[in-house]
């Protein structure tokens, strides 16, 4: 080895090798997926305690990393790939994806400018038509990928604030009229940190009271905002939920945009979840009225089987994010800036990953059937396990099924102490838990202790939704066991 | 087959057949890296033309779709693993970093809170105070990872709004006097693009001028602060650079700390590209009174060889971070939330890619001297590019040379037309980075068009800098052999 070559990377036959175990590890890891509690049995502090307090001087061999991968960092983690992760909005990484996401590291490119990687911006381009119209979304509707809901709901309010014509992007928002925003308490709390991000502020998000099914109340929105407009704020934005993260609920969109068409006020439907259910045609009444968005969120991440991060948003009118964020200094100046798509120019972030190519493998493997199958089938498993609930005396559901994510309790005939059946539940979900066999989330509803299941997991099958109905059936048995 | 498992991944060893192929495919591409050209011979369109317009019904093979990388996606590629990209700041992935990206993206692990994830919390407390301590940053920073030195940079500017104590989150700024932040016209897009984002408007940012060298001139700080005061804005926040994107320029942070500590104002540094430097006894003297900053930004991605994305947000008081951008919905909320780190409270990001693994696994296999030896090994050749150019009459040098980033021009000794120089530089760079054998970028320093050379990428070796400099010189005499 040279002086030279002493400082480049690792030889090229040392990661061919060390890529082949690591293959073959993730193969091992997925097909015993199963093997691993879902939630590892450990406390706080346990992995930390094993970690060395500095790092050594002289590198080290990828024999002793790898095996410190199995004995101080599997035993730490949360398997969000095991078909028995039901908890939050599960999100699940298919093989296509991770091999997607391997090539993607290794061009390690940085698509800010269509010059500085011109298949990440085209194949960007590509994917994010093919995936409008695989979920019927307007052709006037442009896509951009971020990394997550969060940062695509940012851009999508800051473009709405942009929209005022208030020029907010030079003068700042020290001077102007306090603005408002709409949506529920059901809403994703991603909307209240881009509020509070934008300095628009908490008190700047007003919460229309929703119906029993958990949907905001149109005529509750038009009150408000007239109210508003009478009090000297300014309307500027509502956000509308299909598939809001406690319970999928959906907000009646075609009501809610006749408002704001009305009312001249940004609409941004959030579909991080949900929003891939567009692509079944059985499920295109809960997308009535998106046509009329402004803008929209949808995750491939979340239940689309990609790896994370990458989510989209879909904007009616790209040219107003451009204007709200648009800021190109010399040294990213091209011949060919008045000809392609600059994507650096539709956000705040310069650093932009090859995140369409993961997408693009995952929707080519699939296709467009084999993606509709298994979102259809979890949706199947869904309404299978809401009637398993439903015909179980000691169980109730607590809110409508339209996908599926379950919200439940036990609630044994003979009990009406609120406290004492939230307490019962609390300890029920952390008793499955603790099975190591399933991962459930827990969310509340008219301030009840509710469990939430959610099918969503590219692993999952029938028998994995009947296990997780079993052991839950099994914890809660044992509870009324022990109190006897 | 059954039914069910008809609708779940790719089989098993379906992924391991593509995982060992693609393995063997990064392998051959990495070693033949130098056989792409840098830059790609393509035009606008080239590669959209080359995609089907819409998605497959039917999935397809793994083998056609790998084939189309090689036949569609790898001609569009800028290649900037390739040891003669030297434009913008180079971001190269190292191989134990692609593999520790492999990993995380097979753990598809979300660690928005220490449950959902405890390694991945766990190692990011952990990896941070490793380099913290590599940089010998002060023991009272703590460390936050985001995607990008954009976003990371939003949040230490949020976190300096916070710290006003006018309840901006709560009340958000339509009542509030203007907000004034400082930086020079050599700081970063991203500190506009964080003004604007925040509300701040890009009227609230005053560019403080430079001395000869492009650093920011501390009395003249002084005066723009008091003059604001005096005018009704609120000064709050600097932003100093250590290594510039244009030069690698270095404010003077020790003076502008002592202004920022007098005037009460919340000190940003950012050192996304250079900040790693830190790691060297020698470099010492750029960082002089960082030990001072509310908060630091340094990109693991940038120059040490982790794939993208990572930066690291450094900052003195967590707590108001936490206190910006803080916000827990009940489906969220963990028996454990007082004892343990929930990373999410740190960010408007609430999905969280396991990345501290792929930056533990390249600090460990290089070890913190292969790190400094691959960083000082940089500098070295910055240096000795910059005595080239220095020694070479046709050309001269732009900028100081702290780092391994160089700013230059072609400028014969007869030469004075201004408009010329420019025309003349535009067109070497333009030669240049049509030859596929090298990619340089540019800027303008003092409205002069400059070309940058930067070496920071892992396969760089002194024979691709050689390489460069003969290139560059070769271009500029054919230039001038076709002019006569």
């Amino acid at each position: 080895m040279t002086f030279e070559k002493q400082f480049c990377d690792m030889p090229v036959e040392e990661f061919r090798k060390h890529g082949h175990e690591l293959i073959d590890w993730a193969v091992k890891y997925l097909d015993n997926i199963e093997s691993y509690p879902v939630l590892p049995d450990i406390k706080p502090g346990d992995i930390k305690k094993k970690l060395p307090k500095n790092l050594p001087q002289k590198g080290e061999s990828m024999n002793d990393i790898l095996s410190d991968v199995d004995n101080i960092i599997l035993p730490g983690v949360t398997h969000w790939q095991h078909p028995n992760f039901m908890a939050y909005f599960t999100s699940s990484a298919s093989a296509p994806g991770i091999l997607g996401e391997l090539l993607g590291s290794v061009f390690n490119t940085n698509g800010m400018v269509w010059k500085s990687c011109p298949s990440s911006t085209e194949l960007e381009e590509t994917v994010l038509i093919w995936f409008r119209d695989l979920l019927n979304l307007p052709k006037t509707f442009r896509g951009v990928i971020y990394d997550t809901a969060s940062v695509s709901t940012m851009h999508a309010i800051a473009a709405a604030r942009e929209d005022t014509g208030l020029d907010i992007r030079k003068k700042g928002m020290s001077e102007i009229p306090k603005l408002r925003l709409y949506c529920t308490q059901h809403t994703h709390s991603s909307i209240d940190k881009a509020a509070l991000t934008l300095g628009i502020g908490l008190e700047g998000i007003r919460k229309i009271p929703v119906d029993p099914e958990f949907r905001m109340i149109p005529s509750e929105l038009e009150k408000a905002i007239k109210e508003d407009r009478a009090n000297g704020f300014l309307p500027f934005c509502v956000v509308a939920t299909i598939g809001t993260t406690s319970t999928t609920s959906i907000d009646p969109v075609n009501d809610i945009a006749a408002i704001c068409k009305r009312e001249n006020i940004w609409l941004h439907v959030d579909g991080a979840h949900a929003g891939v259910t567009a692509m079944l045609p059985e499920m295109h009444t809960y997308f009535k009225g998106l046509e009329y968005a402004d803008s929209f969120v949808v995750n491939p991440h979340k239940w689309l089987f990609v790896p994370l991060d990458l989510s989209v948003l879909y904007i009616r009118k790209p040219e107003i994010l451009k204007q709200a964020f648009s800021l190109i200094p010399e040294y990213l100046k091209t011949s060919e800036d008045a000809i392609v798509e600059n994507y650096m120019d539709y956000g705040i972030q310069l650093g932009r990953r090859f995140r369409s190519l993961k997408f693009w493998i995952v929707m080519r493997y699939f296709g467009a059937e084999g993606l509709s199958d298994r979102i259809r089938n979890h949706i199947r498993l869904g309404q299978l396990f809401a009637e398993w609930v439903d015909a179980d005396p000691l169980f109730e559901r607590l809110a409508p099924v339209p996908f599926s994510t379950i919200c439940f309790r036990a609630k044994p005939a003979n009990w009406n102490d609120g406290k004492k059946i939230d307490e019962l539940n609390e300890k029920l979900m952390n008793d499955i838990n603790a099975t190591g066999k399933v991962f459930l989330s827990h969310t509340k509803l008219n301030d009840r202790f509710t469990i939430r299941l959610v099918i969503a997991g590219i692993r999952t099958e029938e028998k994995h939704v009947l296990l997780a109905w079993n052991v839950i059936r099994e914890c809660l048995n044992k509870i009324f066991n022990q109190s006897n």
